[in-house]
């Protein structure tokens, strides 16, 4: 028997583990495919950083639609909004992957209010707009699923989070990655995100926080542990293990719980 | 044998918790006295919200300082902490309590990139400027007491936090307190503080976290569970026995340790 489509969209979708996770819905028959529309967003589709999401678009035309959106910029999320219900109608979507974000890399006593604003504003307060703008095509997906309980096939938002967001680990983490803007942004954005999972629960919407695993992209840098293909493999195996159990988790790319 | 006058300075002073800190610290004889000197922060002290704090200075002059502080404009912090220079000289600063804090109660759906920004910059941002600011009035203080180790009578920053910051337990307490941008401000603080408290530690500074209870003051609202009084007595009991094994800790007024 095979699994209906679904819809799936994706920020940071130009690069990185973003980019990743395009290629292996479309290219792929993984844990989270069929996918009938995936909606790839990113800040800037005309320019040079999206020429591989181009040229993946252009042998996926069906399926894989750029859009422009700013994860910082409100407007540009309500009109992404109003472009992606036109196309999926009142099957909604069924899961949208907040993956878009930067890393200011400031120590403690170097770090600048504005960094800290323009970290907390595309980290956090993003998919806190991103989450409240897609919520009407959230319940129409839960909806229109006709099956019990919560799941990505159904209607799921999946945060993209980090190690580096854990308290409990900051200890021993922090002289390894000295990075304030960035981490006190991922942990507001798990705040955000577990809070969210409350509210988004009474519509059976799902609604955690992935560790990626430390990654060899722009974003983690070359030491990373792990390449993007791996790393984006084991998170799409676990959101395919998710149900209402794992509301308002924070798991790493292997299914294990992150300590807060 | 009497313990050997500290400095101290309150954010948020005027009010609440704040201006009863102040209160124990002048008029009682408790585990952080005697004070030489306290630094009682708020943003209009000519105003009617700080008759209480003007009144209290009157009876104290020569303990009780004044001062216009706001904790979302980094200049006004900056002054600040040249003023506290001139008065306390090399033998610096013991105590920073990082009181001040605006709560903005909106549900996760009804959250604006405003209401975020404003509560991020004040309760997150604020006490990391100050901190900044101060630090070398707080290093002189570690080196001034001669004393190893670390305590709140050497060399102390108090960032007071809130169980809604706790991840572990909003997935029970959210619906009780629906206050996205407070909560997630708070759990931005958190994680603010123990970055802090890894880079404090080499100058055997503390820093750390204190839940005061669910108090009622315009803050916490007239169900809170205890008062004032209650409240800043525990808090100063809790803060008298830390010790290095307390650096980024999160405890709440018992000196129970609070789940991130």
């Amino acid at each position: 028997m095979s699994s209906k489509p679904i819809s799936v969209l994706i920020t940071g979708a130009n690069r990185g583990l973003g980019l990743e996770m395009v290629k292996q819905m479309v290219e792929t028959q993984g844990p989270l495919t069929p996918v009938s529309v995936l909606f790839a967003c990113c800040r800037d589709p005309g320019g040079p950083r999206a020429e591989g999401l181009q040229a993946l678009a252009k042998k996926h035309p069906d399926i894989i639609k750029i859009m422009c959106m700013d994860a910082a910029d409100p407007k540009s999320i309500k009109q992404a909004a109003q472009q992606v219900a036109s196309v999926v109608g009142k099957s909604g979507l069924n899961i949208i992957i907040n993956n878009a974000a930067i890393a200011i890399r400031s120590p403690f006593f170097e770090s600048t209010p504005e960094e800290m604003q323009n970290c907390f504003n595309i980290n956090a307060i993003g998919p806190m707009v991103i989450t409240q703008e897609f919520i009407s095509l959230l319940r129409a997906a839960a909806k229109d699923s006709g099956t019990p309980g919560m799941s990505c096939r159904k209607a799921a938002v999946i945060n993209i989070s980090t190690i580096a967001s854990s308290n409990g680990l900051a200890n021993e983490t922090y002289n390894k990655w000295r990075v304030l803007p960035y981490r006190v942004s991922k942990a507001a954005m798990n705040m955000m995100s577990v809070c969210a999972s409350v509210e988004l629960q009474k519509d059976e919407i799902l609604c955690m926080m992935l560790h990626p695993g430390w990654v060899r992209t722009d974003l983690g840098g070359p030491e990373g542990e792990l390449d993007t293909h791996e790393s984006v493999e084991g998170m799409f195996r676990v959101m395919n293990s998710l149900t209402e159990k794992h509301c308002g988790a924070l798991l790493n790319w292997k299914g294990e719980t992150v300590p807060w």
